[in-house]
């Protein structure tokens, strides 16, 4: 195992009905609150509705800010920046996805700052200070709401990029698995893979082999992930499922299952970012396209940790750990296909004749995220297993 | 799943070599400082000594207190917090194992307040506030360096209750697995069945039946800890090993497998309290007696999570759940037996005409703990198991 520090200073509050509790905790963070949120969703369903009716009870003065996209894009980050300054708020309220909540995280670093938010995104600049935020989640999938990572699309460049820091931990998080039940299926289906992917990258990316209780912890994450979606497509209203779903999405990247397993990259989500920033599609059914390809190339460098995976989690066993690890990728990516997820560029309609194109913007990351491994050439291959 | 609150704001530093980074945490806290320590084995073993150096380095003011009991008692924490007082330190730093971070805890929250810190214990007087804590462990075993929780035993009414208090988590724990390098073998396999208890007791008494993914936890924080356990036996240097203890042993009482569950109890906890309370026997010891007993007696309600319990973490396969719960049973108790630890009350020289005053012991808790169905009665009916 090697060394780590872990600190997750986050506070969940989580269960049937807790959304009511919001302006209560607010209120510990200051007066003056941008509220951020989606494009209607919440509205639909009323849980805008309730977190404005809390905020309200506590007397906090409120400053809405709506209109967040699918995949964040970046000059409507900085007109909530501008309006978080102009207005002088004292807290972010994120009431969505991890759309919603990537953003004010960016705008709650940016707001108190005369950085130009951008420059945070391509290294430029390091977010020293942030103001506190508390999250209303609406999507189980991101992780967005226990951890300190941000993304954003630059819409100009066509680059979707991160941040991340301490400061940008949430300060609550309220958690209502209710809030979930209109999730439809495709996007249900989507935030189980990205959950999985969360878990995946570090579990077969991680540079120290001797991690046997994170391995432990991460198929366990993938097994209740796994079981939770069949309930949810079966009841999307079964409430233990749901609420399975979200906490297990929430520790999927809130830093325990790479705690001690070493330098570790998210290839897959490399890939994807190029995949959403090129075709807007949606980042889990990005994942479920990239990740089979990634696996099936990697794997034939590594196969001892495909097969125990295929073993562990989903029950495979064959001779030899080449056909296992095979098998196991193989029953994934059917299982990806079988709730409703896309997991080849073509059912996406992305034409393999755009492979070289997607590689080349996915290169762009490569060197932000430490994988020059992952040349032009080497993403080619990989998404050429996408087809 | 049940509603939850989730809050741990426990850094942890953890890996090879890393306890002389105690002063610069220290100095974030305070200058003038109480190091508290146990008899001998931190001086034995060097940690002791980097760490005055550490504090030594960081310029800080030393008031040393020592002489710490496994199973920490009362007389000797009212010293410490005399002491505190009387030299009015600031933050407090404790080197040892979960007896030391437990006494280092009660001194934090009585240094600060003119209350008896007993009456803390007896639920008397409400923690509010406590002086910061930072430990350095030297025993991976009991969790106390990541949670809110203290045990301390008042030898003159023969009681070791517990304290817990959002105040009591300690700002930085320093986890070191290469200290634990020279933890002799009956207490690393004290430490095991401890880990292994405090799981377990959430995973067979949580309210919430509908928890698939805290089980998941539990069943792989087992699995990885009988895993490194095995290794540590055979070689008490492997680091991976100890270092999977380690942290296993933190995330298994940090409120991660508990989140959810509902209303659960600690009946094994509480039935070994008074064996460590009359005999003075080491926590894991007692644990590693009361157990099995106690699983025996509670598996004839509730056969079905011991039978998933022993086909998921032991591999047993039978053909009823009563069969396989009784089979895991055994095999956790020969495991048990495996690594050096008494599982009977014979085992540990105590006789059985003994088991009236025990319950009668144990009752004292009940109430505390809320245990209230575990009469005298029941209690002796499980201690009679345990012979």
């Amino acid at each position: 195992m090697k060394n780590f520090n872990f600190w997750n200073p986050t506070r969940i509050v989580f269960g049937k009905d807790c959304v009511p509790l919001v302006g209560e905790q607010v209120s510990c963070f200051g007066q003056k609150v941008l509220v951020v949120s989606g494009q209607a969703s919440a509205r639909k369903t009323g849980v805008y509705d309730r977190v404005l009716q809390s905020l309200g009870k506590a007397k906090l003065n409120v400053v809405e800010f709506s209109g967040v996209k699918s995949n964040p894009i970046l000059s409507h980050l900085r007109q909530g920046i501008d309006l978080a300054r102009r207005e002088a708020v004292e807290v972010i309220v994120a009431v969505g996805g991890g759309s919603v909540i990537d953003e004010a995280k960016a705008i709650a670093a940016g707001a108190v700052t005369e950085v130009d938010v951008w420059d945070f995104f391509v290294d430029k600049a390091k977010i020293n200070q942030a103001l506190p935020l508390v999250t209303v989640v609406t999507l189980a999938a991101t992780g967005s709401e226990m951890n300190w990572g941000a993304v954003i699309t630059n819409e100009e460049l066509q680059q979707k990029f991160n941040i991340s820091s301490p400061h940008l931990y949430p300060k609550v998080s309220i958690l209502d698995p209710t809030v979930t039940f209109t999730v439809p299926r495709n996007y249900s289906a989507y935030s189980a893979v990205d959950a999985i992917a969360h878990v995946i990258e570090g579990y077969f990316t991680g540079t120290d082999p001797a991690t046997p209780l994170q391995d432990r912890l991460v198929e366990g994450l993938v097994m209740a992930i796994m079981d939770a979606t069949e309930k949810i497509m079966a009841n999307p209203e079964d409430y233990d499922a749901r609420a399975t779903m979200m906490w297990a999405a929430s520790l999927a990247l809130n830093g325990l299952t790479t705690a001690g397993i070493g330098l570790y990259g998210f290839p897959n989500h490399m890939i994807e970012h190029s995949l959403s920033a090129l075709y807007d599609i949606p980042h889990g059914a990005g994942l479920a396209i990239v990740m089979p390809g990634w696996m099936k190339h990697t794997a034939r460098q590594n196969p001892g940790k495909f097969a125990q995976f295929a073993e562990r989690v989903l029950a495979i066993r064959k001779p030899s750990p080449d056909e296992a690890a095979m098998a196991g990728i193989d029953a994934l990516q059917h299982w990806f296909e079988h709730i409703g997820s896309p997991t080849t560029l073509a059912a996406a309609d992305i034409p393999a004749s755009d492979i070289n194109r997607i590689a080349e913007n996915a290169t762009m990351l490569a060197e932000k995220w430490r994988l020059k491994a992952y040349t032009k050439e080497i993403i080619s291959e990989i998404l050429t297993l996408c087809r």
